[in-house]
């Protein structure tokens, strides 16, 4: 019996630049659905931070994945770019869980592991390799790129071992 | 000819506790509303956002302030704190942007400025002139009282200038 197709959305949070990428599970196979960057470039914080849960709301509402994966921060370069990474990533998982998606968390090499085999690579291994296992025509941009891997990381460690 | 009732939210946020408390303005005096804290203890990170998350969300609906005010972050003591502050007061600002509250950012020492008349007053001169500016019957709560003063300070800065 096929069993029913199953959304994620990866997200790549950044007070600049928030990737995502969606993905679909259907029949034990992966499919590319969509991906893309929110660009979050103009006015003060909170405008940025509102186009950054505006983008994620909206992206939720057009997909309708039915979970959300994002890369877990452990160490940033300094206090200043923290506070900053940690408001985007505050806001998108709050866009997740105000539409009620259950939130998975995926460290940065659990994520290079799963996609390159590897905790090692690099962006451009990671962006090449999203480009083979889903078979897109090019390779994405890199924000897209590692929204994609974070969610070919939940499909790998959670959603096809459930199956 | 009265000015009609204006309600602000002043939120200090933190990973564990986020302090909220609303003031009302009407004919140009400052009444306190309601304050307290939303404790975000339990669980993994995407729940206590979560909670987080539902908690300014409810306080919204309850007392449908008109607009948020929030201490602006400069610098933490280290990037993990920092990473988990922005976290915090990215999910309380995605709470305001999604139902649409205009969201004012506050300098802790403009606070400070605003509530006890020095930008180098203490916890304890912050919570005592916030029970005495709003006549409480006790001083509140550090986490409440800091929001209280976000509030005060938004309402000597902004709301009655344009009055």
């Amino acid at each position: 019996m096929p069993s029913p197709p199953f959304r994620v959305l990866g997200i790549d949070p950044g007070s600049r630049s928030t990737g995502y990428g969606v993905l679909e599970i259907s029949n034990r196979r992966v499919h590319y659905v969509a991906s893309g960057c929110i660009s979050a470039h103009e006015g003060e914080l909170p405008n940025r931070l509102g186009t950054i849960f505006r983008g994620v709301t909206q992206i939720i509402a057009e997909f309708a994945p039915s979970t959300m994966a994002i890369e877990s921060v452990f160490m940033a370069k300094n206090a200043a770019s923290a506070l900053k990474l940690g408001q985007a990533r505050g806001v998108a998982i709050a866009a997740g869980v105000a539409r009620e998606l259950p939130v998975f968390e995926y460290a940065a090499r659990q994520v290079k592991q799963a996609v390159v085999g590897t905790g090692r690579a690099n962006k451009e291994q990671v962006a090449h390799m999203v480009r083979v296992l889903l078979q897109l025509p090019g390779t994405p941009k890199a924000d897209a790129a590692d929204a994609l891997a974070i969610a070919l990381c939940h499909v790998n460690t959670a959603a096809l071992s459930e199956t």
